[in-house]
């Protein structure tokens, strides 16, 4: 009755670095001719401190420079590649951009606290991707450690539940992140 | 405080004439290409009936053609096009197995009660597509009408949440369907 | 391996009119105790009208006397009887605040939302009732026909996201029904 | 905007000293003539062990008297008392079973993966405790240290989900708790 295949899925972790070389030669061109076909899966997570109790005491937001050229705050977020796992994906990009001290907790449950739709029409769906029409699984991950970013990301800030979701650190924020924000306290119970 | 774009991301219905005739240009050996190198986004959705107090009562399973030949149940399964918003994905996939009379109620929240990773290598996750890297977004969809199967299916069958996961008839579903009939009814507290 | 508990389980409507012949006996003195005891358990349900995609286009809101005898919106709210199923009550206050035409679809899942916990100190979790001590399951619940609303509450009307979430319909809600519509709000994605 | 409510809704730790006081002194008789009167708000937990990835690899399982006085193996189970937070109760219960040093990581999200309806009458909802009627939120609970179980649980067993859902563990479990378990891993994805 237990199968050795619903062991598998369990416990296997899947992505091999022989899938990681394959998808690292993928040239930029043809990363660009995929993108103009289908819609790219992307994985967002927004980094929390959460006390002993689970609730949610900071979010974590990285200050960086946006394909437009602009700087803002924003969530994590990264593209999932082929042959990669979801939540190796969501690990990869939580450790690219906190560093690897920042010790992220994924959630047990594979289901998204929500999804993000990016269009590069900004009038679709609220969420905006100039580069590109991605459907993003979004997480609420809680972090252990010291984030320390890498150098891709300028700055990380750690505030708190009210002021992530001021109209200061609001306007911060750009594509959509700042709903992404809210809707990730909302589902912790933590909207002001 | 109430924004135009937050309107917009209620209430838009996204995907326009354009956008579908755009992706119906796409060439089959263009969306091979695609397939080979990255991850396609799908969805899944588990037709059930419920009675007035939304209780799971019975299972919608269709009978078709899999891509290796053989005929197995499935849950209606698809992929989402370039511009697609995934509801109208979802929305559509439904229509086409199950007819235009199935009147699928779609769940107002966006994010899924799981996700299934269907990989060509069927040891990764469990979930199996030989054709491609897909990550699908499950949803439990309630149908009120009477499913009439498009000639694409063969047969729709309703059984019950008992029969649904009994041996029998998870030995007709392939790819990790089975499994995903499972998830989606313990989703409805509903796992005898 | 399919049991006949499992076959109840899934099927069984629970509540019959003795269990409710009994709960109706219990006197006004009795459940005062209780309340002064025990937390009780209750249901918030946040009625919505959806269109054919499952988007929430608006929300239904309740304005009625509370306990301290100012007027006010809310959302539909009652207690858990003794021996009811939670399903069971959740219709049973939709019928009577909604009226027995508003044809209310029970989610499949039996997971809320979120909880409300409502104290009878304000401060302690944002939710709050005089009377008592309540933990309360909140679901999103897509009504199909025209609410006419019971006697006992006073009006209902249909507000869209953007006004139900407006400063002014937010302050005509007390307790953190307004928190709470905004909380149903994230959940369906609909947050401006 | 962000109003002192709103903090305190997300930071504050609620139970008080002189609450958790005032509870102490509910006497057993008052506690019976409560049950017999209102459902019980409980709180069920399934500890497991995750890897980095957040996969579950471990199931806690307590070996446990039970009100009957047979032996079996349940999950974590217990009241949430009255001016209890249900956070506060669940790290409250999860300590008294597993010890000071088991770590326990609340979920950041207050919603339950499911609800277990216990009565009195086991044919109700497949859901049985004969001392009440009992409405439970249920929530999978990662477990970093070393459990050591207290001195009222007798035993406690890490087992992989494989064997967790095998018929010789199943048959250990009463009142419900193979199926909760069974909902857990379903919920993570992790159902064979």
């Amino acid at each position: 009755m237990v199968t050795e295949r619903g062991r598998r899925a369990c416990h296997h972790l899947a992505v091999s670095e022989s899938t990681e070389a394959k998808t690292g030669w993928l040239a930029p061109e043809e990363l660009d001719q995929a993108r103009d076909r289908v819609p790219m899966v992307y994985v967002d997570a927004v980094p929390v401190r959460v006390n002993s109790h689970g609730e949610v005491t900071h979010v974590g937001l990285l200050l960086r420079a946006r394909p437009d050229g602009t700087i803002s705050r924003a969530v994590v977020s990264g593209r999932v590649l082929y042959g990669e796992r979801v939540r190796d994906a969501l690990l990869r990009h939580l450790e690219r951009d906190l560093g690897p001290m920042a010790f992220p907790r994924l959630p047990p449950e594979p289901s998204p606290f929500t999804i993000a739709e990016y269009f590069p029409d900004p009038t679709v769906s609220g969420f905006h991707d100039p580069r590109q029409h991605a459907v993003s699984l979004a997480y609420l991950v809680p972090v252990d450690g010291d984030g320390a970013p890498s150098q891709e990301a300028l700055d990380l800030a750690w505030v708190t539940p009210a002021e992530a979701v001021s109209p200061e650190v609001r306007r911060e924020m750009t594509g959509g992140h700042d709903r992404l924000v809210r809707l990730a306290l909302a589902h912790a119970g933590c909207l002001p």
